[in-house]
């Protein structure tokens, strides 16, 4: 056995540890303010969280600083793995009282932008938790948005090798180039968020909510401040501003660089914003057209309700205006579905995302010329370029493995005693980050609170497994990663 | 547009149904025998088919003798949709009234050896219509291995190219090796059948009940002569023979004939052979552990019931000896998942199929060793062969092609009104082909009787998509097949 140097590794978790103590100050400096005792709770928390993470960083100081694939694969999972851990600190010791599995739970469901909560109360919550979740929930978004653009494309897992930057190859300038793109995709994700907050504000949400859903809307995370989530504001205004922002957080950010660099055009060129905007717009209108007819809804309510929900399930936001699961025998199938589906590469959505549609399709049609014409050549491609087999295989294991584990996950909540409709659509949200799942217990009417927590675990290594595109995760279980 | 020649493609269907007709002088017996005024409308029947089908083929003698690619895509297709429209006409004209549609299903998912049906009052009905029943899942479970074998591999489809035979490749040899292996495979299909009805009617069935059960458990087609399945029989010996049974339906057939040649190990090395007994086993033990622990049954009744149940699911025959899902939590998201898995390619099981599974499962295997080491070669392997990347890019298609189909109808059946449980699950049974679905409705308690006619019709196409494995009949939806 070849053995690894951790110390790289420890390093960046390190880094991210101190500064996860440092996000733990605003709810601190938040509580003081509203005079709730919490304050001390998320104060102790940051001093631990901070004495931990500096202690790591320079203890691994002395390794390389080149990360192998190995030890990227690792850095990855034990990065997301141990924010938790001590994210969930400040969660477990509140006023809330929480449980550790809660906590853990709430926490992964805040890093992971899933949105699935145990919390009932929000309305009375303090403001610290508040702010605290939906921190969570913003930084985890711009995480995942790091990761899928600098870290997923270089380790080539289920097809993220199509989002190499075209500097990716040459390795010695990969990283400057690297850090520069996250340096401006993260003032561009600053900057969406503080328009969402003073569009939210405008339309009459307090300065707080304004913020706290700013940064779950643009990390289409999910997480509210009250127990309705966004049906509690009751307003049109609010409704299509939340749907703009979910949309703009499933688009990929990288084109967002490109549009403020003047190329206008780009955004609408792509492909896959192509298919993503299609998608949404054919089930907005199928469910539009459902309510309306079917249910006998007003045509106005109808698009208004379809629109919010079907958005922020398509792009696993995870908000809700209603209880869409009572709309009828088509809404669960059709919510069901759209669940697995996800937003944009490059984004904050998660699920199986539209990309990898676009490469099945594109494999299954050139499938069946070939059958047609058995000597005819027939390449697939991917956004008018032509993808090469090695990224259709990458993509449709991804495929598979996602059926696997799904299954796996579904059978194992079974068998802790959840019903058929809670056990299979409790996985789908966990595995695909969306938030709610559905029917009375765990639905958007519900909260995942009263589930076993053998369950609540469960959920939870389906939340970071499917958060880190299941292979990042299911290789360092391989006995040639730890073989070398 | 390069016309195509109808001509082979019509000779072949015209003979099929002129032997249909003369199948269908069996049940005219069996109903003149009983006193049976049914026997009338067997015989018409007959008549018509046989009419049909004569002037057909003679109409269509001057074609060529071989078929081009396109042509057997159309033939495959063709034929199952003649040879269900015009098995239906008996069962619309019999004594039982059936609507055009419920015949038409209940003919589909005969010939398809689905075993879903829409008749109550089994017990009570003239043997004519069970014979016929019967009948239709034998021819079609015979149909289907003869597919599988000579037909599928040829054109590729979902990665059936792995069970070409040798002498496939040479064309002027392939023929008439075809047909001699399928009237060898056709005389072991006949000897199960005699034995599994010996061993029936020596368990303590009648004659009549021994023949009809024999034939569609050999066919891994599940109807049976009364409305409680084999669960009627309530005989611990019945239950253990048809488990063997529905095994030896899931088997390759074309290994049968090398063990019959001698070759006894074949079989048992086979690897997709290996991982069936493996999955079916792992299954089977999961359920009896439940029942036994969960569901405190006693041992020997808990292995009894579940090895029945979940061989007759995970083979896609769809007896059933009690309501399984009652079996609590973990009963019903099991027995949704093993519907998929289906048993071996060249039998008479639908579903996914284990060679897929294996292909699949290969294929992520190595995608995570190359992630690990992107510049070594790791080559996936089937049955101690390496394989192609033609076929694992088929066999992946199919899967996600599979999926959305699945998703589809499941979609569809929502839309006309059913509750989720039973959309979900009859989408699955349907293209599964394994009979009942899960919940009250349509369950192993129910039958489809009871569902809108739209629903009916989408589930026969369900059907007909999963028995030829989708492409076949896919195909004929592009373009370029009506191009050339």
């Amino acid at each position: 056995m070849r053995s690894m140097d951790f110390r790289p590794v420890f390093l960046v978790i390190g880094i991210l540890l101190s500064t996860l103590a440092v996000f733990m100050c605003i709810p601190a400096i938040v509580d003081l303010h509203a005079g709730n005792p919490d304050w001390q709770v998320f104060a102790a928390s940051a001093g631990v969280t901070l004495f931990v993470g500096v202690a790591m960083a320079f203890a691994s100081n002395s390794g390389g600083r080149n990360l192998t694939v190995r030890q990227a694969f690792l850095m990855t999972t034990l990065a997301w793995l141990f924010l938790t851990i001590f994210a969930a600190m400040p969660l477990r010791f509140s006023e809330l009282g929480l449980s550790y599995t809660d906590s853990f739970f709430e926490a992964m469901s805040g890093l992971t932008t899933t949105g699935s909560t145990v919390i009932t109360g929000l309305n009375t919550a303090p403001p610290g938790i508040l702010i605290w979740r939906a921190l969570l929930q913003w930084v985890g978004g711009i995480g995942i948005i790091v990761m899928a653009i600098a870290i997923l494309p270089l380790l080539r897992v289920g097809g993220m090798q199509l989002f190499r930057m075209e500097s990716s190859d040459q390795s010695d300038k990969a990283m400057p180039r690297a850090a520069q793109v996250a340096s401006v995709i993260g003032i561009i994700y600053v900057l969406l968020t503080l328009a969402w907050a003073g569009g939210y504000w405008a339309a009459g949400m307090s300065g707080f909510d304004a913020v706290a859903h700013a940064m779950t809307t643009i990390a289409t995370g999910g997480f509210s401040t009250t127990d309705n989530s966004l049906g509690h504001f009751d307003s049109a205004a609010i409704d299509a501003i939340a749907t703009a922002g979910m949309i703009m957080g499933a688009l990929p950010f990288l084109l967002y660089l490109k549009t403020i660099q003047g190329d206008w055009s780009t955004l609408f060129r792509d492909s896959q914003v192509q298919w993503f905007i299609a998608v949404t717009v054919l089930a907005v209108l199928t469910a539009t057209g459902w309510l309306w007819l079917d249910e006998g809804r007003a045509l106005t309510d109808s698009l208004r309700y379809a629109s919010f929900n079907v958005v922020s399930i398509i792009t696993g936001t995870g908000y809700a205006t209603e209880d869409y699961t009572l709309w009828g025998a088509f809404a669960t199938p059709m919510f069901f579905f759209i669940m697995f589906i996800g937003g944009c590469a490059g984004s904050t959505t998660c699920g199986i995302k539209v990309f990898r549609f676009q490469v099945l399709y594109s494999a299954a049609w050139t499938q069946m010329h070939h059958l047609l014409q058995p000597n005819g050549i027939f390449i697939p491609h991917y956004n008018r370029r032509p993808i090469s087999d090695e990224v259709i295989v990458s993509v449709l294991s991804f495929f598979f493995v996602f059926g696997i584990c799904y299954a796996l996950l579904a059978l194992g909540l079974g068998m802790l005693g959840l019903d058929f409709l809670t056990a299979i659509s409790s996985a789908a949200t966990s595995i695909s980050n969306v938030g709610p799942a559905l029917g009375p217990i765990a639905g958007p009417a519900g909260t995942f609170q009263t589930m076993p927590d053998a369950a609540k675990w469960l959920l939870s290594a389906g939340m970071l497994l499917g958060r880190l595109e299941l292979f990042t995760v299911l290789v360092l279980f391989t006995r040639s990663f730890w073989r070398g």
